[in-house]
């Protein structure tokens, strides 16, 4: 991948950014089994939600939930409850996008996925009690101290997550299929699909935390800018990526005559496209000090990565 | 019906309950309107969440919300978040619960069934959409002054709608489906999949209002009391409704080998239940004054209703 920016070529940026992915990524994966795992909820709604929450992945939105809260000086801790919610809100949306009525996909990360396993009804009624255990363990976070941030988020998760948002944009990209769109509704379809959560969860971690308008308002651009990096970067590995590594079929956007990035502009537009929105990214973040520097190298993961 | 109450059988309690319920029926659906119809939300899903929320219904849980705030004394403006909220909810669990994989039902109120006009995709999204707004409206009422009241609302709502609730009482009954239960399982089954919103409808106002804590349990109780009375009617209804006041074919429990109530205790037995529940629901109210009296009437009305 051709960059202005200096990738991440030294050993010790990407044994950095390694070892900080893994750490954040046990994080939260203690904590979301502990979430479910409590009394309360039926035994096989438990195990499908479980089943999808525990799939794995790269745990990209909570992970960005703890690095706007460092970039502000915040503690893991006081965020938890909003990197398991958008965790959450992300696993509802994969279980419903892969449904037969959906992409009817029957592998996600390698493994069947949850209506292949559960079937339909149980996949659709764990993907909604995902998406209301969101809010429940975001709003079950309240304390004296903290109201009017967390009220604020509950808000932000409602927006990015609903019609206005990653709801909204999985409409536009069913109404779109089979029919040719243009960059500009191609954007609009991602900035809310794909956009709205990973938006979400650059500010959200800073939000609990007390930051400053200022700061909100960069992470937020930042947020806008990896997003939409983000799903070009998804367009061009479902191109040249390796199968065995992304754990899905790759060509699949071509099979499906969806519209892409590449299939607008080409691969190589595509790329210096996705390198200026990274480079725009990272230099909005300099308002803020090193403690910033995960959301820096993250930025160059985003289309750096192989899955 | 048989009944140890007095049952709503003078002209004045009939007309008095008759205009009361549409008036607060009216001022729910001018609310609801208002809140999909702004902008943001893609028009095809407009349209789809729409379609369910303006076909109709009793608007049962928003009355309730209003009545609970009524009770203690507050007004319809500080709860009508609340009241469009659980009404959203509730459209949302009508929808997914009539898809092909689930109840694979055709007709709703006597209209098509959301995915039968719209697509399942369309009609899975559209639920999904409904629920999360229901979510924005209730947390952005939120104001200096009532921020703790609202996150404890937001709170019970994902209580009331998720797996602890509505969600996992539907997953039971899916489990259930094809297989003998007892009355303990049914009650649970019944206390989760249609109770817990019902339950949750009787507090919110009143949470909003700020209820005492007695109210509050108070109004829990009867709200336990009228959502188990509402279902044992339902089943009820099954076997001697009206086919065109119900919107909905008649028998379909049996024919679907469902347990109900009258399966397990017999017809007569249900009724008596249900009368007794509606008589605790009412006699627990005695802490409240004559401006309880709407909730006294509609727990009558839960049980003689003919649809």
């Amino acid at each position: 991948m051709t960059l202005r920016l200096r990738p991440l070529n030294l050993n010790r940026e990407i044994m950095e950014l390694k070892s900080y992915l893994k750490d954040r990524k046990a994080l939260v994966e203690a904590e979301m089994s502990k979430s479910i795992g409590d009394s309360g909820i039926p035994e096989t709604l438990q195990k499908a939600m479980n089943y999808s929450l525990e799939a794995g992945g790269k745990r990209l939105r909570p992970i960005l939930v703890f690095a706007g809260a460092e970039a502000v000086g915040g503690s893991h801790d006081m965020v938890m409850p909003a990197a398991v919610a958008i965790e959450m809100v992300h696993t509802f949306s994969l279980i419903h996008d892969d449904l037969p009525a959906m992409d009817d996909d029957s592998l996600r990360r390698g493994k069947p996925t949850n209506h292949k396993v559960f079937g339909e009804a149980h996949a659709i009624l764990s993907g909604d009690a995902l998406l209301v255990e969101a809010f429940s363990v975001l709003a079950g976070a309240c304390n004296s101290s903290n109201q009017e941030n967390i009220l604020s988020v509950v808000s932000d998760l409602a927006h990015a997550s609903g019609g206005r948002g990653m709801t909204g944009g999985q409409i536009i990209d069913i109404d779109s299929t089979n029919r040719k769109i243009d960059e500009a509704e191609l954007t609009h379809l991602h900035m809310l699909k794909t956009g709205a959560l990973l938006r979400f969860s650059c500010t959200a971690g800073a939000k609990l935390c007390g930051a400053t308008e200022d700061q909100i308002e960069a992470l937020d651009n930042y947020g806008r800018d990896i997003g939409l990096a983000f799903q070009i970067a998804d367009d061009i590995l479902d191109i040249e990526g390796d199968q065995e590594l992304l754990g899905k079929d790759v060509g699949s956007d071509q099979g499906n005559l969806k519209s892409t990035f590449p299939s607008l502009i080409g691969l190589d537009e595509s790329k210096k496209r996705s390198a200026d929105l990274i480079e725009r990214a990272i230099s909005g973040l300099s308002i803020f000090d090193e403690k910033a520097e995960p959301l820096r190298l993250l930025a160059k993961y985003i289309i750096e990565r192989k899955s």
